[in-house]
């Protein structure tokens, strides 16, 4: 038996259902079950998307009984509307409109008042009494036909019509009279037949069957093609075709057409709202001619109607249980719904909108809040521009932290710092941010780069401050000897006055007003029940107690990495850590020399041993000067480390900490600018060029797989030393004082068991040290981050010293890809524009490979210690898709920025409502 | 049952075996086995490594049935030797030695003469009526006891006969009475007693015990346990202790002591081989006080002795099957075996034995080809310093390639090329070097280098060219202004001679002699034989047509690896490369922004749409000039890259080409300094500002995971497709000139499956048209490189487009383990001091990390192309460790620089004798 093709709806009863929109599209089964629902629906029929399928599968042909089913469905329709296509006495008028499971808007085809010809058109007049409506519906109906069914060019009828109005000294469309319009046709119809070389159909079936092959092929016309792969439409069949009786809004005064909400879309208030024209037709209230009027009003005018429509409206939301979407028309005092579609909103409405309905009884708390789009929620934590606002965009970067900034342009961070002081908003400007540059971002209202991606040092610490940047903005020419930019052709001068958009990356020139984000109560509310669903814990990345303090106020329930280097960089440290990082060097040297020579002296079997012993004693005199410089540093950093990590522990007081000991590589703690240079020369009492040797010794041509994060550990090993006998200090003394602390020490950058097995022993003697000088015992834990395809691939190994596990996937992504995220913004927009790429799998983890790894990782881990606990520290902790992927594989916790820590909560919860058992548990 | 722990040996026959070393130690597994050969062995028994073993175990106890077991073989001992340990009447002395199963030579104690005290030494004297033999044999037991059971130091024994040869007049120890030496005794015994508080013991049972207890405590002394690390010596129970007959090679002139080899283990010619003392101990020899006789003059001098040596040593060879290393003494014209082992020879002189055994059928081929050490034959590959020469070493770096070179010191290229045009030999020294230096390298005698590890571009290169290398030698302080470096306060200024030796990483002032390798014909024998064995095919990595050349004359069976880029820096092509790397950012942004552009025109419902329109207009004019520029520049180069492909398909006719697109960033061929930047704006006619900017553009903070491979193939398709027709057109050519040409074309650096099968599908629309064109079809292969984890990950997906991986461990290593290969020597040489790391991963394939990305790429490989073409290009390719693991997990070949071809070839011929069926075809 071959499938049904047609499916029919009208006079209350449809053969299709809302569930069945992949066979009937959207539209097809929204018509149906509205029809079902026992709403007024112009009948009609859809054919089916399996249709378009074998059309093209077939060498565009139909099924062989697509026609007769046709044929069939349009006697039933002119049945029940008691009109024929073509019948000059009482002709029936159609639309033919394209519809697929997935909305595409405005990317297929559409014709509209099929079945006009010479005759039809006279009894429309003849039943409408309106000749100028009859000449008017011609005339729009042979553009349509002529655009979308023969590829007639729009504009050809354009300029026929502008040339018309011209001649009848009108300048709207509505002015015409039915003898303007009449000509209209005759000119219509005449360069459709010079351009389609055949004269305009009069027949109202072979109309038809023109309309319904033109939506079939507008499946596959470039543009919507294009959109599919914009918007990732897959796995869809193609389009429908809905024949539908034409009604008419602008059949004069008692006749009308309007779209509506179920509730105002933009605020989630339960208020219905929408607008409409009277004696008008749909495109009209979009093409903005007239101005529609608020909904309310329609009860004025036609109080039966609209409390009809009310009624209808409370029927499809209840039905549906969501915001309803409406399209309706009014002919002649009888209404008419077009179209239901689920309403889109705003996060502020759709946040009151999932609450109130759970009140209401509508839906219950899973399905509020499944309903949210967890990346929405964005636009509730930042700064926004007021919509309302005039923009100058000058430029496009990339959308690298959101939120709305408006600022004086600085070029540096010292300058940032200066204006601040003055009380003046800045916006920093930068090729790239350098962790030096630290002080500047915190006090800017924005950063703007012109070099790296989404995951460059300044969107990583932007997104971490919660502070509005833009990236990678390669239109903008820096030029830092005169302090301007030059971005198309116009030059921005240090001081003037720029505003970025973090959400869209738009540069905009002059200062844009913005709106302060508010966290109302229905959005308390929905993150409790998210936190009632929710399996996966929620922690926070924050390096300072400011940051902490706000996390933890947004939900977060533990620290997932404290980076400890940014605590480097203030004016109270930073000399001493250069003071260390100058000597630091020299000391591994000698260490190294040393170690050598003894080496060398145990296999010396000659007099080479007397030599050696000699140079041994050389190289440990040698030793003490810059032994001496870099302990003393440290020493002094030690109260400083301490106190931070105190403040910290106070803020969290109850919830874990992870610390991540040094893992930038030193030369980021220097200065690399001649002015910087010399000035710790001074400081240090050394000359310039030995401080540029030192620089220059400690340069790597590729930093990210350098001298760094636990190999600092390795190689300088009283740096880690002092950091945990820091965190261990600080956590004994907040003891002393009633908090409860459980600091969590995690090792970076580990690639082999030793390296952990190694400085794990060290944490363990210093922290035992530390405990028995204080006389007390603290709950601490050693882990490591996963961050090197190694790691995860002998995850096993290092399971058996580490307690837990944290995958840092940005270096993950940047190591399992071979890409630099500082450096990817040369070829991945052009991955993705071709299709390479689908997303950046710097913001969107990359299952397939980095994921990959870490179910591998998280496997071989839990094979030699099951308990192990298991979280994530990269930048893709704050994904919702990303979030789903950690709940499925199970691990125990996601960390991300403070201000995505809402948006973790309910996309955790939203994976344990899609997948309530984790793949690792079953 | 306890098990035997003591093992006699003696009177023709022996309770052990050679086969018992495990438990023996490789000194009294000898032992036993020489005395079961008839060969006169002075008796004496093993205590076995399982007594040290259980000693440490049992917290320094012996096992309870040793001493037992020690008395019974005793007294077998002194029955055997018609004496007593102690006895007045006649003393037996006793030797107490160490002896693992691994040489570890003068790490562990030995005491000899043992058994002496002031009534044996009277025994003596009687026996021997040589009473300063006697006192002498005292003098040196005290000391030797003193020193190894009792931790006296062993220069206050030496200062004591310093002082006593000063008070005699004398100058040797030989000239030393018996009166005096008498008196040497008594001090020796005094100093004894006041450092140990108790008085030199004279029960010989009581210093049988603390010789035996302090033999087992030297196998735990510092010294030994660093050596065992060092040498990566593992899982042994402990030293064996052997307790044996002294004999004397010191009672007069019929008496002596030798070594001696079965062949010579210089050059392995086939002629008793060593040297003798007359009345003289084995330290004597050793000492080196007197002059040693020519094995030889034995003859002259004990006619009949001399018959039984050679006797024996023949014995010994043919039971061995391998040259032997012996000791013996003559003791009053008796000869006695004391030691016997494998003797370490030369490279030279291993491939001769080996060829020779096998011809005089002592071994089969396959045990000649598993004697040889793959890595020693490195040595017969390279010149090497006369080892006879001088040398002066200021400093040593990493011995990055193989080889001696001297020459006078320059600092850039362009000097080596100048000083070379006036006929002078160079040594480049440089910071680090980049492929701008490629020409310079080439002229070279040697390259060093300041910076950088062993495969850092310099060691890379150098070993492609098969030039010698020292790397990262971070002692030199190089300063390119004056032209000078500075090494340990020696400064040395350009054009001053050096010599580097890239074995050892040693820099020498001055010209050292070198000597040319020579390939014997005893060389090409065993590597015919290696053919004969293994299973994996041996390639080369190789980029001109005298690299290849060089290599199929090793042997080679076809290029494994040729990098296109070292073809773009001549003199008549760099410009070209250049103007279209300038052209080429430029190109691509413009066709971002015209892909961005339609994409948003694709999405655009309104007006906007005629905004778009005229800006994608615009930008489409803007490509124009850049697209010029470059697509003209890479017509220029189309014929000069079709022109090298040609020599090397020409050169390796019948065999397999592999060529890899390019694959470095583009900003490696544009100039760093300001100089040639000038000379760049000159010639392209733009300003140096211009040139400037586009340098600074394509600069990455991490070139290594940048903009390269396969990337530059997407984003700039041209250069590949340019590439792909240049390697067609070529192949054609020859073809048509009957040369069999296989080219394999690889695409690098590809992390996605999509990138892989949209760059296929261009080679293959490239190559159709080529071949349509010329009329001719060439078999061809597209494959890939497999080098970044993700691609090992997804490898089935990409072996559904890829025909042949070819796994580029270099990079795999450093994504691996997050290394830059670059920037690892400022830790990887402490990590391998510390032990963290065993070797430089670099070097030997981590088979722990990328060892298992390769076997998870080859297994997935597989499953989706069954017969998916295998090979490594890595550095590894030639590392024998590396190619026994290749042919474990089944590759098909490894290719390797063209000097390691022949290691390679035995190095795979070894791995089959050793699992002859691979892993993957089990």
């Amino acid at each position: 038996m071959s499938p049904k093709y047609v499916y029919f709806f009208g006079n209350g009863s449809a053969d299709g259902r809302t569930d069945m929109k992949h066979l009937l599209g959207g539209k097809g089964a929204n018509l149906a079950e509205m029809t079902n629902l026992g709403i007024p629906v112009p009948p009609g029929f859809t054919i089916t998307t399996e249709v378009c399928d074998a059309y093209y599968k077939n060498n565009q042909q139909y099924p062989e009984k697509l026609a007769g089913e046709i044929t069939n469905n349009l006697s039933r329709l002119e049945k029940l509307m008691g009109a024929k296509l073509g019948d000059p006495e009482n002709p029936l008028l159609v639309s033919v409109r394209s519809g697929a499971a997935a909305s595409m808007p405005g990317m297929m085809d559409t014709v509209l008042n099929l079945g006009l010809n010479p005759d039809a058109v006279k009894g429309i007049i003849r039943k409408t009494s309106n000749e100028r409506f009859a000449w008017d519906a011609y005339r729009r109906f042979i553009a349509m036909f002529g655009d979308v069914a023969m590829g007639v060019e729009r504009h050809e009828f354009e300029e026929i019509l502008e040339k018309c109005k011209k001649k009848a000294r009108v300048k709207s469309d509505t002015e015409l009279a039915a003898e303007h319009l009449k000509c209209v046709v005759d000119e219509f119809k005449a360069i459709y037949k010079k351009r389609t070389r055949e004269p305009f159909p009069d027949d109202p079936k072979a109309q038809l069957d023109k309309a319904i092959k033109a939506v079939f092929a507008s499946w596959n016309n470039p543009r919507a093609i294009k959109y599919r792969q914009l918007y990732d439409i897959k796995g869809l069949l193609g389009t429908a075709v809905n024949v539908q009786a034409m009604v008419f809004g602008n059949m004069g005064n008692h006749s009308a057409t309007g779209v509506c909400f179920t509730r105002n879309p933009s605020t989630g208030e339960n208020k219905f709202y929408g607008e409409f024209l009277i004696n008008a037709q749909g495109e009209d209230v979009v093409a903005g001619i007239r101005t529609p009027e608020p909904i309310e009003n329609l009860e004025k005018e036609m109080p039966a109607v609209y409390k009809e429509l009310v009624q209808y409206k409370n029927i499809l939301e209840n039905h549906f249980k969501d915001v309803q979407d409406i399209e309706f028309t009014i002919q002649e005092n009888r209404l008419f719904m077009l179209q239901t579609r689920t309403g889109k909103r705003t996060a502020r409405a759709a946040v009151k909108i999932a609450v109130d309905m759970v009140k209401e009884g509508l839906i219950d708390k899973k399905t509020a809040i499944s309903r949210i789009d967890p990346g929405q929620l964005d636009q509730l934590l930042h700064p926004m521009f007021d919509p309302r606002a005039k923009r100058v965009v000058v430029a496009v970067g990339l959308p690298a932290s959101p939120g709305a900034a408006t600022g004086r342009v600085v070029f540096s961070a010292e300058d940032a710092e200066k204006f601040v002081e003055k009380k003046e908003k800045v916006i920093l400007v930068r090729k790239e941010t350098s962790p030096e540059d630290i002080g500047g971002m915190h006090v800017s209202q924005g950063i703007l780069t012109t070099r790296g991606g989404m995951t460059s040092h300044a969107a990583v610490v932007a997104r971490g401050m919660g502070k509005c940047c833009v990236a990678g903005c390669g239109l903008l020419n820096i030029d830092y000897k005169n302090q301007n930019f030059k971005v198309n052709g116009r030059v921005v001068k240090k001081g003037d006055y720029i505003s970025i958009d973090g959400s869209s990356g738009e540069v905009m020139l002059g200062q844009v007003d913005t709106i302060e984000p508010r966290l109302s109560g229905d959005f308390a509310t929905l993150m409790e029940w998210a936190n009632e669903i929710r399996n996966l814990k929620i922690r926070t990345n924050a390096d300072t107690p400011e940051d902490a303090k706000r996390a933890r106020e947004l939900g977060a329930e533990g620290i997932g990495l404290c980076r400890t280097e940014h605590m480097f960089f203030g004016e109270n440290r930073i000399d001493f850590v250069r003071q260390m990082i100058l000597a630091a060097p020299d000391v591994k040297n000698l260490k190294i020399k040393i170690s050598h020579l003894e080496n060398e002296l145990a296999k010396a079997t000659n007099d080479k041993a007397a030599v050696l012993r000699k140079e041994l004693a050389q190289a440990k005199t040698e030793l003490k000067e810059p032994l001496n410089l870099y302990t003393s540093a440290l020493k002094k950093l030690l109260p400083i480390q301490r106190c931070d990590f105190e403040k910290i522990f106070k803020v969290m007081d109850g919830l874990p900490v992870t610390v991540r000991l040094l893992d930038p590589p030193l030369h980021e703690f220097l200065p690399q600018e001649e002015a910087s240079q010399k000035d710790i020369a001074k400081k240090m009492k050394i000359g310039l060029k030995e401080v540029l040797e030192k620089v220059t010794a400690l340069h790597e041509l590729n930093p990210m797989l350098g001298h760094r994060g636990c190999r600092l550990g390795i190689t300088y090993p009283e740096i880690y030393d002092m950091q945990v006998q820091a965190i261990i200090e600080a956590a004994c003394n907040m003891k002393k004082k009633g908090i409860v602390v459980y600091p969590e020490i995690m090792l970076p950058i580990i690639s082999t068991e030793k390296e952990f097995s190694a400085l794990k022993d060290n944490v363990l003697r210093i922290a035992n040290d530390v405990m028995q000088k204080k006389g007390i015992q603290v709950e601490y834990m050693v882990g490591t981050m996963i961050e090197l395809p190694r790691a995860a691939l002998i995850a096993d190994k290092i399971a058996k010293h580490a307690e837990f596990f944290s995958f840092g996937t940005n270096d993950l992504t940047q190591m399992t890809f071979g890409f630099s995220r500082d450096d990817v913004s040369s070829f991945v927009p052009y991955y993705i524009e071709k299709g390479i790429l689908e997303k950046d799998p710097f913001q969107v983890l990359d299952l397939e490979g980095a994921g990959q790894l870490v179910e591998i990782g998280i496997k071989k881990g839990r094979s030699t210690r099951p308990d192990l606990k298991v979280g994530i520290c990269g930048e893709h902790g704050g994904d919702p898709q990303t979030i789903a992927f950690c709940h499925t594989i199970g691990m125990n916790y996601v960390s991300c920025s403070p201000f995505r820590v809402p948006i973790a909560r309910l996309a955790a919860a939203q994976a344990t409502l899609q997948q309530p058992v984790s793949r690792a548990t079953v």
